[in-house]
């Protein structure tokens, strides 16, 4: 996209006069249920940047991992030592490491309780569930339960919900969902292994 | 998807079973260059996600922020004050605050010098260059350069790139292309403004 420096400036131009209207008029402020879905890499690694965000501004948050493994080690170190952060992993691993239906079930229930204590508490400025979508998705938990722990919280809460597979209803409810899609993935086909940093 | 035990379990020890056969047969490792692209939000979010983790394993990484605006104060202080980390911001604002495409590729000019510099000394281990792809669409900077420098990096250099409408030859020259996209965002709509954690 190249232009004449007229057209260019006219463009931009135009451009900033709809940023500033547009900031003008978003004046609420309110808690928003955000969804990170899709078979792409980045849905848990974002939440993680936002929380490492809010600790910067110095708000509480609270993270829930339902399984073990999503987040990897150095986010659990950096998020666990933080005074500002709960932080509390549930998962007994990836679902086809247990290969016990009914033990996932109470693990998913565990970590459930503590993740609606975390949201009821109003003491969260933002709570992250780490892959309840996938526990959503195997009916580990009622979705309607959820949903309607969601809707009863506190205004100001953030909820930040991760994982492949977000259910419909789920997306219904959101304030904003982000699809993290797969576009090009080759190096695993290439022998290459799960790296420091970039996988964990 | 619910089922009954026994054929939840065998569907879980094929998964099993599969994983551990890739886990086997992934030994290379390599550096990567990873395009974060799309419409929706993350982007900017999972790359710092990456660096912090990077920092958490003790690894030395670059960052040159070709948009400023696009990693927020938060981001930017954290990483910025960090000293396994050099924090490089090029950007004088969105490119439609400027209004002059010429400053626009002067600046690009600078950023890009910078980041060829972290780039060949193989001092870090990873590179990222924020809205990279916005000033390659903008056509700030010669694609083929671009590229150039990329393919002949050190090898155990991973480079993360980042902003909207990844040029084609970048991604097919990319080992991981992960397309964040907005399925939903209706908050701006109803007048929420850019909140703290979230937005910034």
């Amino acid at each position: 996209m190249k232009t004449d420096p007229e057209s260019h400036q006219r463009m931009t131009q135009r451009r900033q006069e709809g940023h500033v209207k547009k900031q003008a008029a978003a004046t609420v402020e309110k808690g928003l249920l955000i969804v990170h879905t899709g078979n792409g890499k980045g849905k848990s690694t974002a939440a993680f940047g936002m929380a490492v965000r809010m600790l910067g501004h110095d708000q509480r948050i609270g993270v829930v991992q339902f399984i073990k493994g999503a987040l990897h080690t150095s986010e659990r170190d950096f998020l666990g030592s933080h005074a500002q952060c709960d932080f509390v992993t549930m998962g007994d691993g990836y679902t086809w490491n247990t290969q016990n239906r009914e033990a996932d079930i109470a693990t998913a229930r565990k970590g459930w309780d503590e993740a609606r204590r975390m949201i009821e508490s109003g003491e969260y400025r933002m709570v992250i569930l780490d892959e309840l979508n996938t526990v959503l998705k195997y009916e580990y938990l009622p979705l309607d339960e959820v949903l309607a722990v969601l809707q009863a919280r506190e205004p100001m809460v953030h909820v930040v919900i991760t994982g492949r597979h977000a259910p419909d209803a789920l997306i219904d409810a959101a304030d904003l969902v982000t699809e993290m899609r797969l576009v090009k993935h080759p190096y695993r086909e290439q022998g290459v292994k799960a790296q420091r940093g970039v996988e964990f």
